[in-house]
């Protein structure tokens, strides 16, 4: 069949939650989804700055607020972050290991969508660092046996996120995971962000080459002085 | 700067050789090139099917004929086609290090553009296979250390690049390349088929991932029942 949102499940009542929040790709997920009307969880390893970040982005325009104990978006720490029906890790490369093993126990049965690139940089540029597990997401699916890990949202520009002037985002969110019914939710949350479709794009032994796309996304933006997304075309 | 077709250079003089170019991705690249006015030469481990494969394209709805020796689109075996200003690398993944080693001194001096991808198939679908030089592009430069080593056109459909009815690729072609000279040849090259645009997207070490895209692209076609290609929003 051909791509058709209609298809993916309703989401709209699910709280997302964003490990790393605070960061520029996490703040600005959590930015798009509030306006999205998600309820919101932020999570840092500041249990403050989680807090503090949330009520920032609750004070972005087009946020509506009001829904959960006065705000849709909350924030605290990591674990707090944790204890909702999607976890985002948007996390440094760097410390992804050790925070996924800290709350293994807290993501039992949820679903989790890493969206880390592990990249490092040098006088030439970026450029993709070895993972003994194949891939962050390959890494946080053996360190998370009881969650279901998928992997998408690499290659969004957390400068167009965080920009209220954009009203929608141009590109397409690519879903890896091979449990079908955990990545057809975080396809449906991609297609909540306007402008984005999520798309299944394979299975999460097929995650490495998408995180590392993005060391040839930086390279296209470095080139073309640009924010560069991607669509996949004829689908 | 953004991107702008017009700094690139002028190719429309060139010859483009294609190795493996009776197979299914390089007789479509060579039906698109010799239908945008370029002289091309297809080269294949036969030089009768070489000769038989040109004669077929050269036949081709939209294929101008007679600019050299009576037909722009000749065919030998691939040390033929070697013997041209830009030579494609479209031979399977299997014999692609023992062709390009038998190759290298003809292809001295030359622009080569490697557009393998080195993938293994299972009951799960596609997968990316282990390549010790971390790419085929980083492979083709060790085994060519005097030729001029670039990687692109490896997102092109074959079935719609052989299709006459297809009046335009939509679709971008990412090349890498540390050679910026030669890569804004292989870009231009790009641009000569209707609708490709040709975008540098980074240094050859940064070739293996998009090889492995290849995978992601399968994983959707099959998923969408699609020729899914790759476009670069923002630029």
């Amino acid at each position: 069949m051909s791509f058709d949102p209609s298809t993916l499940p309703d989401v709209s009542d699910l709280t997302v939650g964003i490990l790393g929040g605070t960061g520029p790709q996490g703040r600005g997920l959590a930015y798009r989804f509030a306006r999205a009307g998600q309820r919101v969880r932020i999570g840092s390893r500041s249990a403050e700055r989680g807090s503090q970040t949330a009520a920032e982005i609750a004070a972005m325009p087009g946020v509506v607020s009001g829904l959960v104990n006065g705000n849709h978006v909350t924030g605290g720490d990591n674990a707090y972050a944790s204890d909702s029906d999607v976890v985002i890790v948007a996390v440094p490369w760097e410390g992804h290991d050790d925070l996924l093993k800290s709350l293994a126990e807290k993501l039992t049965g949820k679903i989790v969508v890493d969206c880390v690139n592990p990249l490092g940089f040098d006088k030439q540029g970026p450029y993709v660092l070895p993972v003994p597990e194949g891939s962050a997401a390959q890494q946080a699916e053996a360190l998370l046996p009881n969650s279901r890990v998928c992997a998408a949202f690499h290659h969004v520009s957390a400068v167009l996120l965080i920009d209220p002037e954009v009203a929608a985002m141009d590109l397409d969110v690519l879903v890896l995971g091979d449990d079908r019914e955990a990545a057809a939710v975080v396809q449906a949350l991609a297609g909540r962000i306007d402008g984005m479709r999520g798309l299944h794009a394979g299975r999460l032994r097929n995650a490495a080459q998408i995180e590392g796309l993005t060391a040839n996304l930086i390279a296209l933006n470095r080139r073309y002085k640009a924010h560069a997304g991607i669509r996949i075309t004829d689908v």
